[in-house]
């Protein structure tokens, strides 16, 4: 099996990009929506993402990634080494049934053999990691409802016959969509930190460039790979730098004002925008190295964090990210 | 996992959080219904209300919390010690499925293994405590009508095959939902006592206060549990002393013409909402420290015992508490 | 588990507590259909008949409550004393399965274990008493249809696998319902020998009483129950002697002809009215302690009897009661 | 249990007893279809055909009541001894299974155990005697196709997992409905050979000598069966002769031409009509003790034998009897 | 059970006998659809038919009814002697199983007991001969498209847990419909060879004729059968005859190029009711006991051949089969 | 068995058979979909496809046919030969189980028997070849889903209980449907690389020629296949020398130009129409022996490779090919 498309080689899609770096430095900004016609690359970034993330470290053998042996669930086996390994990112197919998403706990084999009764699930493999699910909008209602409380609370509980398995999952949810295929529910929608847009491009140099890196990468992979093997490692140690700068970075009381401001002017439901706002630009501030959040950041980031805030459905009106800009201008000046 | 946020910390919401304190001081007033849309903090503050609540004592490894050795069923194992636990308040999952409502009785285990055959469910758990449903607009109809019925009897009976097992399962139902996802049926608003409207705050001010609180709950949780610990005891104390003085409460004819003329006036139906009203009106005296029950206690909580009782949907109009409001204005002046 | 409301202290309400009264003198009336706004107490009637109802003997164990030795069903254990319980109230819930309600044949078990196979149901707990469905009109076609098969035959047939279990039940079926929540079906309204509606009191005073007897009951459930043992007292001794006279009432040929007159001029389906209403009638006659049967226990009964047979719902047309009434009037002089 | 009502008792309805009885002269006439309100007593009738009908010789213990020790199917265990039983009448419940209609075959059992692996079901019990539907337009589809396939065949086949059990299943269906409830696919209507339609009888007299007889029969069932034993032996006598003088009835070229005939007038679909009006016409001659078959004994059946026929529902409009009836007379004079 | 009906004394439905008569021929023709109303013998006729094929020799014991001992199946357990048998007509009844059509794989019990895993079903038992279906239209679609499979290649597979079994299955389908009940899928109305209406005769001597069989056949069944015998033995002699010619029948071009003209006019979809055409008009020479297949040929089988392709369905429109002639008419003259 | 009709001798079809030549040369050019009415040749297609193709090198027994011993998945046994074999091309019927397409992994059959528990199913066997689904607008949504997903990884992943089961499964989908039994999703039609449509021939010669062929082939088959063998043989051995030149063969900037000019031009969405486009050009060049592509390469295969790409239904409008041909003409000259 061929390695994936790199992530710097992707064409264009920033605003995909970026969103995807932010919750790399702050996964509790808590994942991205991916809004798209169908052939415009939002698997193969989910892909890219996944070569691209920084390294965790792990207990060795420890179904649910765990940082320290202290964390391995009682129910698993692990051993007390730790390791490198790559950030996760699980794929959960549209079709995965509830038993495979959560683990299961099959008691009967565990009476009957004396075996362990969890057989850990993606929640478990995603765990510090992200979870991505192509055409969230066909997802069935009770997974959604599943993903949507692990997500909130990051505990994943199994329970069968009175017996009950926990363990922890932590990830970041990104979701792929076609508007034209099924609408999300506002609450699911909400549930998202960032949501981004995704179009085919309309200018043909573009359009030649993609091409010719697809066919370059599918004709001679291993050339292809090594040439952007640099700029995939460049982004990767910034989101390491960013990260640590995060906690030092200073949030002022104009800037809490600012974002209150905006999230009224915009009449966005709750206040999740608010926060998530607050943490996407401080985010962005770390990756720019700065070392203060500034109106700026909050402008830059505000789109992303509010567009599927502002109505039922954000894709009803083409311009609901232009509303967002404007009352970003109104507001913030 | 970190400690919730702290109840006495929420910012405004004050009918919500009034509600709360009234089922803490008179269980059987029964249920609090509330609604809102999403993100205005619903879940916080139910999360909030378990680490508000008195303690119960129990007995040591009773699945029902039982307040005494004589309460303990037949069917389960426990100690003959008592201990002091926190209030239960637990979750009940929208997809939870009716043997994990009520508790499994499993035949065939038991004959096979010479096992205990019932293995207790939320109900159980669930006992002298809260159960929590989040957006009890979405519940299951079998679900809804099994919890009306236990709510209704203050016993959950579960048969199977012929054998029954059967438990206290007395509890307060806190229901939230986001009116624009689903009705509720008359019937089952009904048989909640209260129920309160929460919306997001629409002045800047608060709203800064609530992002800041909630960042700094965020960023350095241990100072700010710290900070806040005093004030949900001091609500605490208040609640364990009118629970007492409840008892001594006078209750005048006038009082219940009042609240039979108040409902009269409304055109409630049924006379479910009378006594309801009585007894909020009541738990506010004794929260006040009062040693009567008059005209302004009652005043106080009729929009909150009375509002879902009106017509098939609270929700429709907008101003059904005023209009409670205003015919409580009118009728006891 | 508090003792149930009285019988005799439940407010107003006098044509449901008369039909209830009625067949308690005679079972084979046959079921008594409520209708009511939520909130009116049905339920509450309904428990505290359980209590009023005069004791019955049995057969120590029976599970089918036989009366005498000889009736006790072959597939039950039960020794030969008999003893005298209260008339069995039971309450079949509307998510009951069928297994539960018919009682269950298990092969498997009695095959492998030599065990009994049947383990009765609730319809096996009725017989010889009432069976209360709440929310008569949101059962399961299913379940009704088996409930009107075996109402009509007086016995429970249940087969599996070439097997077949019997045991007689009869029972008189009490339904309570909300005619905002589901029509009945007309064969299914036929089965019922009357039926009755109750209201919420639309004056303060009975509103006040109401509320102050179940404050009552609620504060100070001893002193209430013993208030009120006396007033129940006397109307099962009525019923006890009014069971007896019935035997010796005479019907003259001039009842008969009032009886049919009646049905005809009111146009009901099919000839059950007729018998209904005799019956009825005589058991009223006996409640008054009259010897002979007369046009004024005919008209007396006549609402209750006939009500729910004029037309596909009773329940159209406020004034179903008052046309019947009208129509004895003229019928009847 | 009491006995049932006794079927020269029932007053009036003369069209559906004389129905009746011409299945029993010749059982190939093939099923009768009785239509009308609901308490118009279709269910008293049919249950007191059970108790007029002639007795059966059969093999002791056979449980698909076999004339003949050689009709004993293999699967069955049963002696040599023939008794007399009385023709069986078997009720198939609305929601009976298809298991249960048809018989189980068990193979699991069989092979486990080395048991008879075949439950004969409620066909086998209704072999050589009378299958009662009540409600019939109510019946699942599958078990209506299922019955057709039987009711044609006269054998019952259970084919499971390649083993397959076969045995004679020749009945008379008897099928009750109420109109208002549901239509028959034309298909199942035209396979009952007869069809009658029972209203509520109209005038004072007729309706007060009902209710008499009923009300005799409950209050003193003993005398009152013995009152109508006689009548009931009549009926059953001049059964069992016109039986055996049915192979000696002469039939003319001229009744076949005036069946023809008729038919053609009617514009039946397909021919069953005719082989069925012969028939009936036929045994209503036997009956009448007449020695060949004459103009007068067609055009007494012909409402009955085609009146179901005419168009997809014959009960769309209320006068199709009366339309046979005036093309009767137009056709044969 | 009495003998069938014989295939000679059906009075008329000549398209009917003919179209069977022609399948016998040459099987890969293809199948005869069947429409007509009830009662107009349908069912009589296929089961004629069994009785009127010519024998086939097969392999003792083989449940493929293999003709050589090579072509017995290796799953099968079968002897080594050849015998002569009635070509199996096999009926598919509506309700049945996909396991009981296909055969069933019981891996279980092959693994438990050692036991062969396959119990072949109604494919295997109709290889070679017939299968018929009543009522087709109302056939469900999974096991249309099943048949539809297998019909097209001859070959049953039945897979499970990835073992597989395959046996050979060439048949050919009889289906009979209501066109009142049902519309057929216009591709599997294209994979039947041929297709006839039946009619309830409207002159009344063909009805009286039909009556007085019927009635002779039921009232004297033996020498009814006797009397058809030595009709039904030519018709199968010709048959035998007609299939050995087949052979030796020249084509013309000319003959092909009236086929492909008809088709072309007709505007009937795809090339399969060329070859068909083509088939049933040289199947009907053979059986003329002509040499060279001629025009007069093609004509007179157009109808049965096309009729059923030309739209959607064939039914719409009474005059489909007239409009097939009017049509050779022109196009052959 | 007999032998599947020639390739070659398919008369006319020659953009079918262009489309499946160009999967042969390039099998990621991914997919071909053949939309026509029924009878038009297309399953005749697909088995012709199956004898046209070149042999491929597997490891003997291995079940995913892997060309090198390396690839034989770990749970399979095979040998360590390598064999020659056909090309396969694997059937999908409409109503196989997820199991069969997939393959199972029976636990239970493991641990109970400690057999392999994984049995292959229909991906494994098209593994390096094709597979076919007839009517593949009528597949079941989650097979489609679970096709899409392999058929984009080239790997199928079978997970049940916790343990999963893996294997390569890269397959050319060839997919046939008629328009008028159901649409395509969009998404589903963007996955096939490639889609023809096919008509009836409307001129009587090509009617003629087909039925002749045909009718030798059903006739004298092995004279039939004989007579066409050389030309399948010289298409194959195009398909091998093809294969080998498309390594070789040279792509201009001006190539990419002219693609992604032409996608841009039609607005097809995303941008997998041009990378398939560019593919399907060079396997025609190399098909022609020429050594660089050209315009004219381009301009053959557009129809091809971009009118399903169009708009939701390639097939609401007749002339979507055609206004691809107009667009490569204003755009290429």
């Amino acid at each position: 099996m061929t390695a994936p498309f790199p992530f710097s080689a992707i064409v264009g899609q920033d605003e995909m990009k970026q969103a995807m770096i932010l919750t790399a430095i702050d996964p509790s900004i808590g994942g991205v929506l991916v809004f798209g016609d169908r052939g415009t690359g939002k698997s193969t970034a989910v892909r890219a993402l996944a070569a691209l993330l920084p390294p965790i470290k792990m207990v060795d053998g420890c179904p649910v990634n765990s940082a320290k042996v202290a964390d391995v669930p009682d129910w698993a086996r692990a051993g007390r080494k730790l390791k490198e390994v790559p950030t996760p990112v699980i794929d959960l197919p549209l079709g995965a049934s509830e038993d495979r998403v959560t683990g299961a706990l099959d008691i009967e084999r565990a009476l009957a053999q004396g075996e362990r009764a969890f057989q850990p699930g993606l929640l478990a493999r995603a765990n510090r990691g992200y979870l991505y699910i192509d055409e969230v909008n066909l997802l069935e209602d009770h997974i959604v409802d599943l993903l949507l409380d692990v997500a909130q609370s990051g505990v994943n509980v199994v329970e069968r016959d009175g017996l009950s398995v926990r363990h922890a999952a932590r990830f970041v949810l990104v979701g792929s969509g076609n508007p034209e295929e099924g609408e999300l529910r506002p609450q699911l929608l909400d549930r998202f930190g960032l949501s981004v847009e995704v179009t085919s491009p309309q200018d043909i140099e573009t359009r030649i460039e993609v091409i010719r890196r697809r066919d370059d990468y599918e004709n001679d992979n291993t050339a292809f790979m090594l040439r952007w093997q640099a700029e995939d490692a460049t982004i990767r140690d910034r989101i390491v730098t960013a990260r640590k700068a995060l906690r030092d970075l200073t949030t002022s009381e104009a800037n809490l004002r600012d974002v209150a401001a905006l999230c009224l002017a915009l009449g966005s439901d709750g206040l999740r925008g608010e926060l998530t706002l607050l943490k996407a630009a401080r985010a962005h501030a770390a990756w720019r190295d700065d070392t203060a959040l500034t109106r700026s950041h909050i402008r830059a980031v505000a789109p992303m964090a509010l567009r599927h805030r502002l109505r039922r459905d954000p894709l009803d009106e083409a311009g609901t990210g232009a509303r967002v800009g404007r009352i970003v201008e109104e507001t913030l000046g």
